[in-house]
């Protein structure tokens, strides 16, 4: 199913959360949630920190150390009908506190998630994973890209 | 953050999408929402069918190929003081239809999911994965259990 350029960067603006795959340096498969924001070519995903032994998270040091992720968006209910997910596939890469990245970075987050207005969730300068999407697969229960364009409308009338 | 073991037995019961990690036979990423039960030491997520060209799905390719998945089930919501995730890690197979494993599979995926009931959305006997979490990794944003709980709480209730 092809998604719209238009589609899918508005997809991109209003979704708050992606599920992050990324591979470990002993070649497991590795998952999480992340938050993101989109910048240019880039999506910029905030790593909050460091473990409390010091070293990195695990997606950092996978991403450090392999370079390829891939984030799914998608939306899970009762109604089958309305499924559909996006996956985005792309080279990664880690950006330090500090380069100039970041600042954008920063700007974009609390533009797109006002709880950066009273959750105190991260440093003030953390790292972030950034992946440019160069492959976009797409799908649906309908195989149509009307539950998107749904979901897009009810996140962005919040 | 540890999570009873009695809990996670309830959460695998009513949870009902988990996000899929694998490594594709090229070594990539890959990741989409699936179903799934579970079955004695296994969890088993139904694969419906193969592409319109023939080839095996994705999933099923990479599991055949690498034989390792993680499995996150996770909340996200506007309020971050109750986000939370699960990761289970472990060996993964494939399921071929007609095995005696199958049988089993459709009773209890027809007894998680009502949707079956109207919803034909499974060929008679699909494929399966099979993974057996051997390690969970599980995260909230409060730190302990509770908003775990909650959405056990709050799924059950349904």
């Amino acid at each position: 199913m092809d998604l719209p350029a238009g589609m899918l960067a508005e997809l991109l603006e209003c979704w708050p959360v992606g599920r992050l795959a990324t591979i470990t340096p002993d070649d497991l498969p590795h998952v999480l949630p992340v938050l993101f924001v989109q910048q240019g070519e880039w999506l910029y995903s905030p790593v909050d920190g460091k473990r409390k032994d010091g070293t990195p998270l695990a997606r950092v040091r996978n991403v450090a150390a392999h370079g390829r992720a891939s984030l799914l968006l998608d939306h899970y209910g009762d109604d089958w009908s309305r499924l559909w997910w996006v996956r985005l596939e792309g080279p990664a890469r880690v950006v330090e506190p500090g380069a100039a990245e970041q600042q954008v970075l920063m700007s974009r987050l609390a533009a797109k998630y006002p709880q950066y207005a009273t959750v105190p969730t991260f440093t003030a300068r953390p790292r972030a994973l950034a992946m440019r999407p160069e492959r976009v697969v797409a799908w649906s229960q309908s195989g149509d890209i009307a539950p998107i364009e749904d979901a897009i409308r009810e996140r962005a009338a919040r």
